[in-house]
């Protein structure tokens, strides 16, 4: 199993370099279900995350928004009835650095603990 | 100063009527800095609120969140960092109603309850 979701982020500098594409390629392999995006000539992970309701959303959005202010690293989410929509990229670099995998698994191990309301 | 706020959702189904272009744009006009807005052919209320970090545009969402659950109404939320954009429509009838017009009238008394974090 991947340890991805056990490392911490690290402090990323707008000279940092992207990933390349072969890295991220490998690095996806270790994800569940995440896909590789363009968004405006910027590269992402994204991920569409399924709840029975609105609040199992929202309670979602909150466990991802708690997860982000702790990595100090902050994705795009879009909440919607049944549905959060996850985008990690690092803004600084404009594309995809190592920390936005260990996002993304993270964000994966948030939604194995399920809350029903 | 429109009252649109003060009004009450209705009941919607799928036969309700979209509002017309006309009195869309009439509507439009009590609101303040809403956008009408197609997304793949569905016209939409799009607004976009500023916020000073993550936490505060988090905070809001909630509060939307919580609104949108009151009334049985449902928005589309992008929550980034210091911003979040809100699509109001009626999913019954793809399209606007009176309902999303007071949803997003609502959305703006929200927006003026400041909460610093």
């Amino acid at each position: 199993m991947s340890k991805l979701h056990t490392e911490r982020c690290e402090t990323c500098n707008a000279d940092a370099p992207r990933i390349s594409q072969e890295a991220a390629e490998t690095l996806l392999l270790e994800l569940d279900s995440w896909e590789l995006f363009n968004l405006h000539s910027t590269p992402q992970l994204m991920k569409v995350y399924v709840f029975g309701n609105f609040m199992e959303a929202l309670v979602f959005t909150n466990k991802v928004g708690a997860l982000a202010e702790f990595e100090h690293h902050h994705p795009a989410i879009l909440l919607e009835w049944g549905r959060v929509t996850v985008r990690w990229w690092t803004h600084k670099i404009k594309g995809l650095h190592r920390n936005d995998f260990i996002m993304a698994a993270k964000t994966d191990l948030l939604s194995a603990m399920k809350v029903s309301v």
